[in-house]
């Protein structure tokens, strides 16, 4: 397993303060300002050192220049494991919110999607093997921090997956631009799995087939659809307010 | 004024369907499927010439490779006036939502916002003139063709545009983080304007005391906000959902 680049300010500060295991800190320029200070304290604190740079030496190591003058080299994506997000979940006695991604490809929308689900308080995120965007330091850097704080498991079929999730008493629900059902219409309040399909198919058949109900978001206007990250941001935070102490409709 | 390029499948598509005046395809690659075929017969059906181009010369155009073998050529951005946007709002009898972006510099964000709006019914977008991006290429093509559908007003002053907005009738809310207000707690169905912040610091000082009121998006979990686009999406279908006849609590 390859070593990977974490860049850019606020991707980097989260990262030294979250548990995936930091080896160098680059960083390029002179002046720091007080969030780059903070970036050096946090490394000192960890014992990770420190590794004078020119910018353009970050730009290569990183594959973009959008880096901020910032580079934390990691341990590989630490991957959870399903079987212990949900013991996770059922320690916490908690309402279950977790969040399918049936075949995401831009790394942009699945960091999106990781910072919905965190800011959601779901207990994780599960995406596929194959045929999808893995954690890489472009889906670190959208992802705002995001991936250090709410774990990612990557399971071989989706489809077996959410068996698993009905049997552990999760209702799983599938948006689907063409479904019958109005996503306001549903009740959220158990334990619920939602399921985004990728950018251009939405969910495959035989996963779609696996959804207990298929809901959409009503769209008005011209436009096709939602970015698959908007659409699951609403659906998420309609979990949120549907369980916030101060509905009203 | 420089003319502009659109690329990709879905973007050339509506901008052939929508009213921007268009000047030339270029198509690279010799085997067509269904969309390409659909592309030039709306181009045939327009007069707009088509002219065969190697890949390269389509990356060269349009400044990236994710194009899809597809440009054309249209005259500059049309921004729409928001007298005009104002009056058909007016004309409409429909109960008023508009999307005001204070500062969006990201083109990723401002197109899939304009999507979003698009998406959710609202009249039109409002954009500054200064210090916030602009409708590129880039920007359309993450709009997914929302641009041709709703009209984008630019503004040499947001804080004296939000004042006009309130003259006529709506309210206006402002997205931020530390507002005290939940955004679930609200009453979207009159008039709404919805203010969303630049990615970094949020709506301006300025901006924000012309609000009516500041409301926020209830975060859980360990990481500080949401993406705009997604922020911006939530809040939108949040009035959609209370005004659609499907509503429960």
């Amino acid at each position: 397993m390859k070593d990977e680049f974490i860049y850019g300010i606020n991707p980097v500060m989260e990262a030294l303060r979250g548990d995936r295991q930091a080896f160098e800190l680059f960083v390029a320029g002179g002046g720091h300002d007080r969030r780059m200070e903070k970036i050096l304290a946090l490394a000192a604190g960890k014992g990770v050192p420190v590794r004078q740079r020119e910018k353009g030496d970050l730009t290569r190591l990183c594959g973009t220049d959008y880096h901020q003058g910032v580079a934390l080299r990691v341990a590989p994506f630490p991957y959870a494991d399903l079987a212990d997000v949900l013991s996770s979940w059922r320690a916490s006695g908690e309402n279950g919110l977790l969040l399918v991604l049936d075949g995401i490809q831009d790394p942009h929308n699945l960091g999106a999607l990781i910072r919905s689900a965190a800011c959601a308080g779901a207990q994780g995120v599960i995406i596929p093997q194959d045929r999808a965007a893995g954690i890489t330091a472009t889906v670190e850097k959208s992802a705002a921090g995001a991936t250090e704080t709410i774990p990612v498991a990557r399971v071989a079929n989706i489809a077996q997956t959410l068996e698993e999730l009905k049997r552990d008493g999760f209702w799983v629900y599938g948006a689907a631009d063409n479904a019958a059902a109005p996503v306001y219409g549903q009740d959220f309040t158990g334990h619920v799995a939602l399921v985004i399909g990728g950018e251009g198919e939405g969910i495959r058949p035989l996963v779609r087939k696996k959804c207990d109900l298929l809901v959409a978001i009503p769209i008005k206007g011209g436009v096709a659809s939602l970015n698959a990250s908007v659409a699951g941001g609403i659906m998420l935070f309609e979990v949120v307010r549907q369980r916030s102490s101060t509905v009203r409709s």
